[in-house]
């Protein structure tokens, strides 16, 4: 769907006292309105947080019984199918996880590894038998469980990792077993102290050979908690973050498993040891088994933009009260938020927050219409679409709460160093969200290679490998104009318009999501005829590929905010997001401006004049920052911290507002 | 002085192992080599690293104990004076500071408080009397002080901070006092555990008024470690990293201490109350007192830089043997330094760590050749120069430092986020440099208002303020001729020359630095001369302010690196380096190509040629990154960690390479 493009702003923003905060409120919260106002009532009510200087084992003794109390809420069931006593509600239950980053992000982490990694591969790779036998434990938290796919030797390239998984056929059995250090499992959530079992994937070997990875459930503890035999259980230790959850190490020594203990939705092995899956291509199997994971991706996206949010709320009630240097016209001192080159870092920063808030509503919603009971058969297409969405938004979205979280640390300067003030726990925390559930630079070009695929398929099936081949330069052109690709920029006139124009930034964007996948395909094309091997002629354009997948990404999420403007109905809130609005797409242009100068997209003179454009945004929404980042609904308990308290920031009564020649009082 | 310009590469590089190790780390120990070379000694004999776990307390009390056997070293004493029993060798004790960066960041910082900012202010703001009275038992670690300089209400404005020391005639005492909470001192290292005394900075009062800032030496604790009476201690708990350090706050309630108690080098209070400075200016007085203290700044930027090297100096080693992926052609596992994404990722920020490095190392030479005994009377202009670099410095380097420890991180994965592997302490402890010791935004508009103040100089004397509403658009063009400004841009012809040739890439970056700075007064000018305010005219400006200061430190640090490269005599380490020096500079051309193209500077197929000069300058040099990380020297045990552990890395003895199919082993 195509949405309209904002129209270009005539009239002027209402005053900020005169933006209706409730109908903003609302245009946030979006499709699962509910979902949200009942979990910001149970944040408000539970407000737990963590104690920075609590040890590592008391930090996770009190996340476990966090989770507990998690339980009893009730919202974990509602994502599971109702056969197991939930309620379906996949959007619902991602949403309600990314809310969890305002509060404890070890809490949202340990409880994405139950219910959404283990709970999430029982359901969707198990069967009837195994969601009979364990999804209401471990919905209900008796079972807790972790999700080993991950090996110290291979992260990224799962789909090679070095655990085996060997039926014997004599006993029936699987036997589960690391074959060196390398393969061990590692940085698995649950693993150190908690979980009784683990869904562990590994290769799968009959007498027939190797059958690629597949999942198992092993049990790693007995009822006592010690390791089951065969298991050696390591601990990762102290971590950068995240130190509520306990992530450790998993080795199996011939670990014998059940038969009936391979998650067989996918592909079985019989009795008699005879393998039978009803996809017979072992990478599109394992894809497929990874496909119906996606929602792990999403959710991490989720959660980086709640943490995203609630630094800049911090931020943003900081630079409003924080005073530096005196203005010398009139002897008062400034706000920080006052300085541009505060607003340009945090106001640029809040667009597209704002816009990634959007697109995330966007991508929940197409997963939920994907995997919601009743959502009938997917399509290859819709559920392939979905995954590089995902797999985009999440690098990122995770960079960008990254990098935003830093800024808003160092915009509250010692204050943001300390950790009674917040920031330094969603920084620590997030870190890592750019490398787990998936490497960033990895998913990126993941993306890429996928846009690489349905371009080719435009022209005839097959893998972009064996087109690239047959296209030369010139070819290239002709297929970008047969298949749509360049026409934007063709029927547009992209120069003289004015860049207040919201139609042609829109094209800019698209422009350049086009061009740059066609000029990946126009330097592959020629290396891979010479006769170059795929891995040489595709490192050599490894950049030009991650900047395709970036631009691709650009104008999903372009796309999902002018989408959201569209269902507004409140004529001031709609000016006000429109602002936003505008502030991330010119950032985004801004950010890329050597790019349109260097294809002639941009004047000299219409690059020149993105900063004054930036700037005076910034200037117009400053007075609007507050009410933007009170829009989240961050509960009150949650941002309550020294730096923003109130008593501390008024000067005792009758103190001087500047020094005063003192007199000596004594006693 | 110029340097000369290294010549446009012809020859090729010798293979890694013909690249002479020692001559190439005597080039990076540069001037102070045998500093280095003992620090490194101790270090690597020391090998303290913090425990993750350790609670603040715990930490604490490692880092005081530690801090004994720094002082056992006779290190900390060999900056100060001969006549207090150290040795005056200001080079030397900075670059053995920044080395302590290879170990514990709490050590380094927890030094820095008591040797550097404590004692230094009474070396450098006191006279003979304190000197005898306190020195030796500081420099022996005896006497453990604070710099109390910041307040939690004002921080980057330290000219107007509120706390007052008011003289009392009739008892011939100080009075000092915080007025109200917003004015207690803030973040003060050595404060919440084991500072016996402050460096308190105030507001000093006398019956005929205010002063401004003055440095005061309050007694904080008695000799049982109790506060002393009216001080009030608290603490600021954990922080996001430097939990070795306690840092705290003090406020004071009509504390009263002797007349003597002022550090009167700059100014001094008689018993009668009159007061007399040889400065008259109070604004003057203050500068003069604070550039006193630029040996902090100096200091911050070299932990930041070693720091730095050490972040990457792991990331290269577990990028030469962390795989991910086969090449399909060979089947063989790819090693992730060999993707071209990871190169760019961590060869241009190495490029950049070695140029900072020789800029640092100019820096702490041209402050030695200031500061150390008997270099004579140092010229203002000197002196202004050496804060200007130091303030631009600081700033560039730790923000360098942060977003290269991140990359850091970020290319080690899921081991990188395991405090085991030491990166994660790296980055928390380094975050803060950003902010502290002055805060990098205040610091680099600082460096523009000096630099506008020194091209105004060059016209007449007075500031810049009173020239720029002289100056229009025609008339700062004619200025920037006359002075020099401009007159690179025209000699040269910038478009034309090929990029690889090394005198027009150092033209761009002058270019740069002057065009930036004419753009900046073009843009003041005018809008002084139609009467607005000097903040509104000043803060609409302010990313073009920051702009020239920023360009003009990238001239800076690339007339460091060409220096340092004249003095070297191997041909193979000159050739190597000059490589590094190329990417390094390639880089910042590459990083500001929009303005290059803006200007018309650049053409459009100039700025796009950049991309494949960088990445091809990435894969000659990917073969010399481990040569290169172990220039630094970083003492071995200082780098050992798990994930660069080489038996976890070798698969077991007869371990399978690839997944096999397996065979069932019972027993």
């Amino acid at each position: 769907m195509t949405p309209t493009t904002p129209a270009t702003p005539t009239g002027t923003l209402p005053a900020p006292d005169r933006i209706p905060a409730d109908a903003l409120r609302d245009v946030v919260d979006g499709r699962w309105i509910d979902v949200r106002r009942e979990t910001r009532e149970q944040l408000a009510a539970a407000g737990v947080l963590a104690d920075p200087d609590a040890s590592s084992e008391e930090y996770r003794a009190r996340i476990t019984e966090a989770l507990k109390i998690l339980t009893a809420s009730g919202r974990p069931h509602s994502g599971f199918a109702r056969s197991v006593g939930g309620r379906g509600d996949v959007g619902g239950v991602v949403t309600a996880f990314a809310m969890l980053a305002y509060g404890d992000l070890s809490l949202l982490v340990k409880a994405g590894v139950q219910w959404g990694l283990f709970g999430g591969a029982v359901q969707v790779l198990g069967t009837a038998g195994h969601h009979e036998r364990y999804l209401r434990r471990i919905i209900d938290g008796e079972l807790l469980g972790c999700f080993a796919m991950t090996e110290t030797g291979h992260g990224s390239d799962v789909q090679h990792l070095h655990t085996t998984a060997t039926y014997d056929r004599a006993s029936g059995e699987f036997v589960v077993h690391t074959p060196y250090p390398q393969a061990r499992k590692e940085y698995i959530g649950n693993a150190a102290r908690d979980g009784r079992m683990a869904v562990v994937f590994a290769q799968l070997v009959t007498d027939a050979g190797t059958h690629g990875v597949h999942a198992f459930l092993v049990p790693i503890r007995d009822s006592d908690g010690h390791p089951a035999p065969g298991v050696t259980i390591g601990d990762d230790g102290r971590k950068a973050g995240l130190n509520g959850v306990d992530n450790g190490r998993l080795s199996f020594d011939r670990v014998r498993i059940p038969r009936e203990n391979l998650l067989n939705r996918f592909a079985d092995v019989a009795e008699d040891g005879s393998y039978s899956s009803p996809i017979e291509n072992e990478t599109a199997r394992f894809f497929t088994m990874l496909g119906t994971l996606v929602r792990g991706r999403i959710s991490v996206a989720g959660g980086a933009g709640g943490a995203t949010q609630k630094a800049l709320a911090l931020a943003v009630r900081f630079g409003e009260r924080r005073r530096q240097f005196s203005n010398p016209s009139t002897g008062e001192e400034i706000a920080v938020l006052d300085y541009l080159a505060h607003q340009r870092k945090l106001l640029p920063a809040l667009a597209t927050t704002f816009a990634l808030h959007f697109t995330q509503e966007d991508l929940v919603a197409r997963m939920h219409d994907i995997q919601a009971p009743g959502s009938g058969p997917v399509g290859a297409r819709e559920q392939r679409t979905l995954e590089q969405s995902a797999a985009g938004i999440k690098a990122i979205a995770t960079w960008h709460a990254t990098q935003t979280i830093q800024t808003c640390r160092e915009a509250c300067g010692g204050a943001g160093y300390l950790e009674e003030n917040l920031l330094p726990a969603l920084k620590a925390d997030t870190d890592v969200f750019t490398t787990f559930e998936g490497d960033n630079t990895v998913l990126l070009q993941l993306l890429a290679k996928e846009l690489l695929s349905d371009y080719g398929r435009t022209i005839r099936k097959g893998n972009p490998l064996q087109i690239a081949p047959l296209l030369g330069r010139q070819l290239a052109g002709v297929l970008a104009e047969r298949t749509g690709l360049a026409s934007a920029a063709r029927r547009l006139p992209l120069r003289g318009l004015d860049l207040t124009d919201r139609e042609r930034r829109r094209t800019l964007l698209r422009v350049r999501r086009d061009d740059t996948l066609a000029a990946a395909i126009r330097n592959l094309a020629p290396a891979m005829r010479r006769g170059n091997d795929e891995f040489t002629v595709f490192n050599a354009n490894q950049d030009l590929l991650l900047t395709a997948a970036r631009a691709h990404v650009d104008t999903l999420v372009e796309g999902s905010f002018a989408e959201a403007l569209d269902r507004i109905d409140d004529a001031g809130v709609r000016a006000l997001l429109e602002r936003v609005y505008d502030l991330h797409v010119l950032g985004v242009i801004d950010r890329e401006r050597a790019w349109y100068l260097e294809t002639g997209r941009l004047t000299a003179a219409e690059s020149r004049s993105l900063r004054p454009l930036v700037n005076d945004l910034c200037r117009e929404l400053r007075p609007y920052a507050r009410t933007l980042v009170d829009a989240f609904g961050i509960p009150e308990n949650l941002l309550a911290c020294p730096m923003l308290d109130d008593e501390a920031w008024a000067p005792a009564p009758g103190a001087p507002a500047e020094p005063v020649t003192g007199s000596v009082e004594t006693g």
